[in-house]
């Protein structure tokens, strides 16, 4: 049988998440429902990261086996015909070996989230951003994150729902970048670590944007950190200015399909 | 009476256009029944131009005449509270004189159309660029849009709907700009002319597609403003790449409200 990876884009709006669900809309089965298209039987994917409801992805990635040989460009334009209308996309495939995991194989996964500063509500950005009203100090928020860059017990930062064994995790970057656009002024926080717990990137940006507005200091950060408890953290933000943008593997996947 | 001048923004997918019409949703209709929230009685407003069904806008004018004196920032803030949940909002307001007209005073409209090109279905962009799924030459489409620029009897590149009195128009700039998003190359187009013909920017950027394409030379497009025939212009483009970004007027109006 052989396997495919998938590099996958969604809007996240109209989803539960990326986890199959009973009753709810997800993208993991909206992909899961074309393969079945292509080869009429039950087909369940793994993928790297299980977004939340409402969080977006350009570059998330999973991987499927299939009983036919597939060209991937051909898979690809066959899973596309099938996701349509929902806003689900497949921008890559690759044949990869039996072994590769999506999940398991990946060895980075990043992050971006958008914050729009503006006093009137977002029309064109309504859920692709976070909105909040006042002005944020960029260099106090910079200064609040590079307490969490490194090696951290992150117990303050991840849901209680969190699953992973560990919460000792090693946070790459959080690059945090004023950025004029047309609907205003944006702040993009661009987050690289191996993996991340559940809800982190939203609560580390929740508690961020309180320094950014004053109502924390950056030493705060540091000391919610230590006390390596989740009543310590700042507000978790909201799901829709969140993008998974990218997972990166050991060696080249993708041949550029696109 | 004072009146007053709002800077509007909006996503033109859930709407009939900007004009008011009997049976259809309308930018228009959704700003003058907010206005009825205020002062209770019919407001008719007037704007800088009549957007087409589907069509965005990043700063579209439209004046208002109101019975009470309104602080602008205040009656910024009431319109958008009873304008919520609808895509429509209003970014600046400022106070007028009488004969101050949205329409009649604007010396200068500019648009921008975005043009997608991508294999992939778009997602988080659906609604908002006109996607194609071909490379197009920009250089090409550069030397096309140059035999535009200008005063010329633009009959081709009209309407058979327009009102306009007279075919004849100065435009004076088309800006083509290759952009790398994360959704892929976008090719943006900005136009600016003190005022525009019906379906004028769609049928220049639908025609200069074609060129970019490759089917079309840049010298057939002079030929076809030559001809002066609407038989003779490339194909209209689809409405939703299309947002009209700013209007000009002699003198200062706005003194950032936002």
């Amino acid at each position: 049988m052989p396997r495919y990876a998938l590099k996958i884009e969604y809007n996240g709006a109209p989803f539960a998440g990326w986890q199959r669900q009973a009753d709810q809309p997800s993208v993991q089965a909206a992909i899961e429902a074309a393969l079945a298209k292509l080869e009429l039987r039950t087909h369940t994917i793994a993928a790297a990261g299980r977004t939340d409801a409402g969080v977006h992805a350009r570059g998330q990635v999973a991987h499927c086996d299939m009983e036919k040989d597939w060209a991937p460009f051909r898979l690809m334009e066959a899973l596309n015909h099938h996701l349509k209308p929902q806003p689900v996309a497949i921008v890559d495939a690759a044949e990869v070996d039996s072994d590769w995991h999506a999940r398991f194989s990946a060895i980075e996964r990043r992050y971006l989230f958008r914050l729009l500063i503006r006093r009137a509500p977002a029309t064109m950005e309504a859920g692709h951003v976070w909105q909040v009203k006042h002005p944020l100090d960029t260099a106090l928020m910079r200064d609040g994150a590079a307490h969490l860059i490194g090696h951290h017990d992150f117990t303050t930062f991840r849901s209680v729902m969190c699953q992973a064994k560990s919460p000792v995790k090693t946070l790459d970057k959080i690059e945090i970048t004023r950025v004029e656009t047309d609907a205003g002024v944006e702040i993009q926080f661009g987050l690289a670590a191996r993996s991340f717990l559940h809800n982190q990137v939203r609560s580390i940006v929740g508690t961020l944007e309180r320094v950014g507005a004053g109502s924390w200091t950056p030493e705060a950060v540091r000391d919610a950190l230590e006390a390596k408890d989740r009543a310590a953290c700042g507000p978790v933000c909201p799901p829709q200015g969140l993008y998974l943008m990218d997972v990166g593997y050991a060696g080249r996947v993708w041949t550029a399909h696109q």
